[in-house]
C-alpha cells in the first residue's frame, strides 16, 4: 500500500525545522494532494473538517501536533516545558471528541514532558536543554508513528487468519491506510490476506454523509488492486441477504471495558444487519483504542457535527431549511453484536468483558 | 396538503388540446417548479429520470400519457384505436420496470379502448366517433386520478388508527402527496392523524442515492407544518434504539401475493432494525400495489439504475472510477417483517397471503 497518510517532514534531530505533512483527504478521490502544517492552527483545522481522520491517525497527529506547537518554545525549566505541553495538548483535545487515541497520544506526549522535566530538574550540572526535550519529544511522536505501522501490520497478520482464501468483505467509513499512518486497521486485515495469497474482494459502504467509505477506503483499496464495489449504506442489507458477504470488518474510535464499540455512525445498524443473516462482524482497532476507565459504551461522549453535512452535500441543499437535522458522527455497537476484536495482540473473543480484561487489564 | 403532483391541465371535452403538467421533483427542495408535458417523449423522460416518481404517480402519469400518445390520432376505426392504445402503452411501460401501477394504469387504458372499439363497432348506424374515444380515454384517465386521491383519504383514515395520539413517525423515501395526486400513501397517514387531532412529528431517511427523503418527504411534511427531522440512512438504527420512534410507515412499489412488499432500497434494512428493536413497521399501499400473479417477492424484477447516481452526486465524482458500483433502485420487504398492510379497503395483519386472498383474491 503505497500510501503516506501523516509524516514528519524534517531532521529529526532538528525538530525547530520540521512540520508536519499529510493527505488532504477532503479532495480524495478527484486529487491526491498534501498539506504542509507549520503551525498548530494549520493542523488544528485539518483534524476538525477532517482533512485528516481515523482514531490512529489522529494519535500519530496529536503526538507530532504537540511538537508543532514547541516548535517556538523558549522554556528555560522543565516546569515550563510542562506548561507549554499541556496548553498546546489542551488545544488539540479540543478538536475531535470521539476518538480515544487522540487523547491517548496528547497524555502520552504530556508525560514525555514530565519525564523530561524531573530527569532535567533532577540534574546539577546541567542547565535545562530546550533542544533535548524537543529532540526527545519528536523522537516520542516518532515512536507513536512507528508502533502505529507495526501495530497494523500485526492486526492484520491476525485478522487475516479469520478470512476464509476466497472471501468477500463488508467495511463501512475508512479504518485503512488514510485512517492509519500507512496501513490500516480494518483494510489492513485485507492487505494482509492478500499479502498472504488470499483472494479478497470488498465491497464499501459510501457512508453518509462525510462518504469515506466511498471517497477514501474505496481509493485505497483499488489502488491496491483489491476488486471492489461500492454501494449507499442502505444497500448493505440486500448485499448481505443475497450471500455475497462472508465477513464485516470495521475499525473503531473508542472500545469500553465490557467490549462496546464506538466506531462510524452506521457501524451499529450494520452490525445488526450482519448478525441477522449470521455474517461474522469484526472490529479491528489498536490496544490504544480501549478506554478501560468505561465500563460501557453508554459513557463515550458522541459528536454531533454540523447539520449542513447532511442538509448540503457539495453545497447544494438537498433539505429544506424547515426540517431538523440531526447529525451523530458516531454510534455504539453493543458488545453482544461483536464476533471478535483484532488487536495487535491478537483476537479477542466473546465473551469480551473478560477477554479484554485478560488481555489489557 | 396544498400540492398537485400531476393533472391534467385543460378542458376535459377537448383531450386533443390539453397536456400533462406536473411537478418536476428533481428541482426539489430547492425550486418548486412545473413542467409542461405535451408529447409522451417530454412525460416518458420525465417518468425516466424521476422528475415524476412513486408507484401511484406513475400509475397517473401512465394513465394521462395514453391520452397524451393519442392526441393526434386519426384512429378510424376500433381496430385502429386499440392498436394505436396498445403502441403508446408499450412505449410508456419501457419507462420503469418495478412499480406495477403503472401497468395496472396503462393496462386499464388498454382495456377501455377495447371496450370502446367493441361497443363502436357493434353499432349499425354510428361510425367510429374518434372524438368520442379520446373523450372517454381522457375520462378514464381522470377516473384513475380521483380514485387515487379518494385511496390516499382512505388508507390516511385506516393507517391514522394504528398511531397513538402523541407519535413519532420514520419514514424512507418518498410516500407522499408527491408519489400520488395529492394526498400520499405512508405520509397520508400522518396527514390524516393530524387531521384527526393527533400530535405527530416525522423522521425522514435522506435516501441516497436521489434523496427522496431529505429531497420531497422533508419538504412536503414541513410544508403542511409537520415537525420533521432529517438523518441519513445510517442513522436510522441509532434513533430506533433510542427509542424516539413510535413506527416506521413506507409506500411500495409492488405486493406479491404472500405479502412480500418490493419499495424503495434501503426498505429491507430498516425492516430489520424496525424488528430488532420491537418497532412496528407498516407499509401503507393502494389495492393497485398489489400484484398477485407473483407469488413471492422473489419474482419481482428489481430495477437497476445508472453507477453515477451514486458515484456522481451532483456532478461531483465521490468514488473512485476504479471502483464497481451496485445501485439496485429498489429491495423486497420479507412478509415476516412487515406490521401491517394499509390498503383503501384497511388494515391486512398477518398471516398476510391469507389476509391478502381474503380482502383481495
Amino acid at each position: 500500500v503505497p500510501i503516506t497518510t501523516i509524516e514528519w517532514s524534517g531532521d529529526a534531530s532538528k525538530p525547530r525545522e520540521g512540520h508536519v505533512r499529510l493527505i488532504d483527504q477532503t479532495r480524495l478521490p478527484v486529487e491526491l494532494v498534501h498539506i504542509e502544517c507549520r503551525d498548530t492552527e494549520t493542523l488544528w483545522e485539518a483534524i476538525k473538517v477532517l482533512r485528516v481522520r481515523g482514531a490512529p491517525a489522529l494519535g500519530v497527529a496529536g503526538a507530532m501536533g504537540v511538537v508543532l506547537g514547541l516548535r517556538g518554545t523558549k522554556a528555560a525549566t522543565g516546569e515550563e516545558l510542562v506548561k507549554e505541553t499541556d496548553e498546546v495538548a489542551a488545544y488539540f483535545a479540543t478538536s475531535r471528541p470521539t476518538a480515544v487515541n487522540l487523547f491517548w497520544a496528547l497524555d502520552r506526549m504530556k508525560a514525555k514532558a514530565r519525564e523530561f522535566a524531573a530527569k532535567a530538574d533532577g540534574g546539577f550540572d546541567t542547565g535545562f536543554d530546550t533542544e533535548e526535550a524537543l529532540r526527545e519529544l519528536l523522537a516520542e511522536a516518532l515512536e507513536v508513528l512507528k508502533e502505529d505501522r507495526e501495530t497494523c501490520r500485526a492486526m492484520g497478520r491476525h485478522g487475516a487468519e479469520l478470512l476464509p482464501d476466497e472471501a468477500t468483505v463488508l467495511t463501512h467509513c475508512n479504518a485503512g491506510a488514510l485512517a492509519t499512518a500507512d496501513y490500516g486497521t480494518a483494510l489492513g486485515v485485507i492487505y494482509a490476506a492478500v499479502e498472504a495469497g488470499k483472494k479478497i474482494t470488498a465491497y464499501c459502504d459510501e457512508t453518509r454523509p462525510l462518504l469515506q467509505g466511498a471517497r477514501l477506503s474505496a481509493w485505497e483499496l483499488t489502488q491496491a488492486g483489491v476488486p471492489t464495489t461500492v454501494i449507499c449504506d442502505n444497500m448493505a442489507a440486500v448485499v448481505l441477504r443475497q450471500g455475497k458477504i462472508d465477513a464485516v470488518i470495521v475499525g473503531s474510535d473508542r472500545i469500553a471495558a465490557n467490549g462496546d464499540v464506538a466506531n462510524k455512525i452506521g457501524t451499529y445498524g450494520l452490525s445488526v444487519l450482519a448478525k441477522e443473516h449470521g455474517v461474522p462482524f469484526y472490529v479491528v482497532a489498536p490496544v490504544s483504542t480501549f478506554d478501560l476507565t468505561l465500563d460501557s459504551g453508554d459513557k463515550i461522549p458522541i459528536e454531533e457535527r454540523p447539520p449542513d453535512e447532511v442538509a448540503m452535500p457539495f453545497g447544494v441543499r438537498t433539505a429544506p431549511k424547515e426540517a431538523e437535522v440531526y447529525n451523530p458522527a458516531f454510534d455504539v455497537t453493543p458488545a453482544a453484536n461483536v464476533t471478535a476484536i483484532v488487536t495487535e495482540k491478537g483476537v479477542l473473543r466473546p465473551p469480551l468483558a473478560e477477554s479484554i480484561k485478560e488481555q489489557l487489564g
